[in-house]
């Protein structure tokens, strides 16, 4: 084996066999080769790709570059759920509490933010109290009880990845379909869920910018997971604007919990969240697909999935009357809202934007070691196709660090497409 | 400035300015970007290319790295001559004293050889007590002496290239148009001649494998030239099997005191030299090109040049008599001749094959400290189109180290093409 032969294999578009590519992994991962030659490689494979074949081989070398979890003490049937990362993607707290109201559990393991899109530990962090570092063994006796628990990343699941995914990420190398698929892969199939449910988010405010692109990724996934023997579903969602209307860790978490009361009963985040939910209750052999989405509706509107939401904060820590008040979480210190300036059409919200604005009122990460503020964030008081009057409110900026909103209120409203009611509208 | 941003414009095939380009080499250079960012942006650079602009911005980018040589010392117009590497290439122990007889300049500086290329660093040093570390003042003493004299690279040229290089080899990032471009082209620029003749190799023992290659990097470094402000000119030679019959570093300076001397008035090697020195006295304004090949020729018919280089080999230290009699150069003590085992046409010479195989026999460098045997090499008894008997010598190898040869033996015969006259005939 040798890595200039592999570099230049991939450079040439001939494919590695599965003892180079798990060569390579173990030999990176050791620290034997070197970061630039590591680099130089990564490069090759976003513009030149790799087979499914190679795809799956590297999966299975970093999903074996490490630990990985036992989940044969919990009882029910596992379903693991991964969104490839979204603006105000607070689907985990709703699916995760309505998939084991209908008898299946969900234990997760999940990340924080970093850039423009959120992490689910945040939000769970912005509930008073609550732990997300918990030892193996309580985080499964939670879900025997519960069905549901989320835990930060714990232990060496998947160093490959943690090394790979740094080294991409300075080097411009993210945009890679094959090495988005490995490196999601190989993090689930380290974790050992029965049943694997990805969601891939789709537009501007994810990573996948056009459907092809998403389908591509899912398709991909798909085929990975089957051959490494796991019931894989992928499913791909809209992001081209925010998924629901709150975006910021205590705010989302307010969202969740108002849908799980009963309050949202429609729109773009109720419905994807009784889709995936239905997918993963279907994956798990509780029914058809139209069963199985009627569980997870009336999952919801009876209140069981609240209930183990609830019960889930308080084993966690939390403080669980904040699922009856919201109001117990943490609370802006100043607040800006943003309205329009004549009468309008939205035609389109940048989720990205809209995500970067987020961070930067505090409520996201630049680097790995930024401290949040859990009360920051953004709410929007439109969605797409919605007409606006003149001095009517397009969203309300949130922080509790900064009172000087100017900079954020522009380029959040550049983030709004609108079609101009007020003047012309010929075009 | 963003090296992600610089990275992601190149992966993207978006161009940089020269802005973007200078601050990517200084801080390169300068360690600020680190090897890996670096090797990421070059593979870029090899599956999608620069555009001419970006590659004269990195030529002069590196050029401007380092120390740059005041040629101003020397009297006669001088020119530069740089070849792409090949093997058995002995040119510039020819072309140098050829051009000097006729009134040029040619102050050359060298590099040892590398893998399965030749250098006229490791040449000239066979030469018993030759130096090539000569202090400029000495070197350029003799060039206005002699009007010819090789030394190593010394002083700080282009550090850049050298990391840039050093990267590239350990990277499989060697083989890019414009990165050979901007290496070659930023060395010779920051040496400082009036005139720049470049060889470009094409063929199997050569970097450009095809014409088309050939030819486009010759196009290029002339335009990168010349946009620098320097007379500039690339000939295309033929390197698809060695270089005359001699390959090693003693053997190639007993062919180049051989033809020197006379000895070898016509073949490949002969009309390469003539071609080349017509075109370096044709481009320092000594004639039309038909002029200049007939003094070429006639500096070496009338021992004019053989003068030159008895002269310059002295002044380096190095015995002169070896002009006269070169058995004086280092003899090897094992030889194995290679026979043909059928009566055979020959169809190809493999030049890098038969490279790497002297290479093996310690003419050469694996590794940038191996040491060289300077009696070691190849003499080819054939060349493409002969027609050879069964018994017949195919070619000698010759080494002082390793007197088992069965291995090179059998490496040398699978270099050579041939058709076998011994049996059918009909392919």
């Amino acid at each position: 084996m040798n890595i200039i032969d592999i570099i230049e294999r991939t450079k040439n578009s001939q494919s590695l066999s599965s003892e180079q590519i798990s060569w390579l992994v173990e030999s990176y991962t050791a620290g034997i080769i070197p970061d630039y030659q590591m680099s130089a490689w990564l490069m090759a494979v976003c513009l030149n790709g790799l087979t499914e074949e190679e795809t799956s081989a590297l999966t299975l070398a970093m999903r074996d570059s490490g630990d990985k979890l036992d989940l044969s003490s919990i009882s029910r049937i596992t379903a693991d759920k991964h969104s490839t990362g979204g603006v105000g993607d607070k689907t985990t707290l709703i699916i995760g509490p309505a998939a084991a109201a209908c008898g299946i559990a969900v234990p997760k393991m999940s990340g924080r933010g970093l850039g423009h899109t959120g992490g689910t530990i945040d939000k769970l962090e912005s509930i008073p109290g609550l732990r997300t570092e918990l030892p193996f063994e309580e985080f499964s006796e939670i879900v025997n009880k519960t069905g549901f628990s989320v835990i930060s990343q714990s232990g060496d699941l998947c160093p490959a990845d943690k090394k790979m995914y740094a080294l991409r990420s300075a080097t411009a190398a993210v945009d890679s379909i094959p090495l988005i698929c490995a490196s999601v892969m190989s993090k689930k199939l380290a974790l050992g869920a029965d049943c694997l449910l990805l969601d891939v988010k789709c537009g501007s405010g994810a990573f996948m910018k056009t459907r092809q692109d998403a389908y591509k990724l899912a398709g991909l996934m798909e085929r990975v997971g089957a051959a490494a023997g796991k019931k894989t579903r992928a499913v791909v969602t809209d992001m081209s604007a925010p998924l629901g209307n709150a975006v910021g860790n205590a705010l989302e978490v307010k969202e969740a919990i108002e849908l799980l009361q009963g309050k949202i009963t429609r729109g773009q985040l109720y419905d994807t969240c009784i889709e995936l939910t239905a997918n993963m209750l279907e994956l798990a052999g509780k029914g058809s697909l139209e069963e199985c989405s009627s569980m997870a509706a009336e999952a919801i509107a009876s209140g069981r999935a609240l209930e183990v939401l609830r019960e889930t904060i308080a084993m966690q820590g939390g403080d669980p009357a904040v699922c009856d008040d919201t109001s117990l979480l943490p609370q802006p210190r100043f607040s800006y809202t943003v309205k329009a300036a004549h009468d309008m059409e939205i035609t389109a919200i940048n989720a990205q934007e809209i995500g970067m604005v987020s961070l930067l009122l505090g409520a996201g990460r630049l680097a790995k070691d930024d401290r949040i503020d859990p009360s920051a964030g953004i709410v929007m008081d439109c969605s797409v196709g919605d007409k606006i009057s003149v001095d009517a409110p397009l969203m309300t900026l949130y922080s509790s660090f900064c009172s000087d909103f100017s900079d954020a209120a522009v380029r959040a409203l550049n983030a709004i497409g609108y079609r101009d009611l007020g003047k012309v509208n010929n075009y």
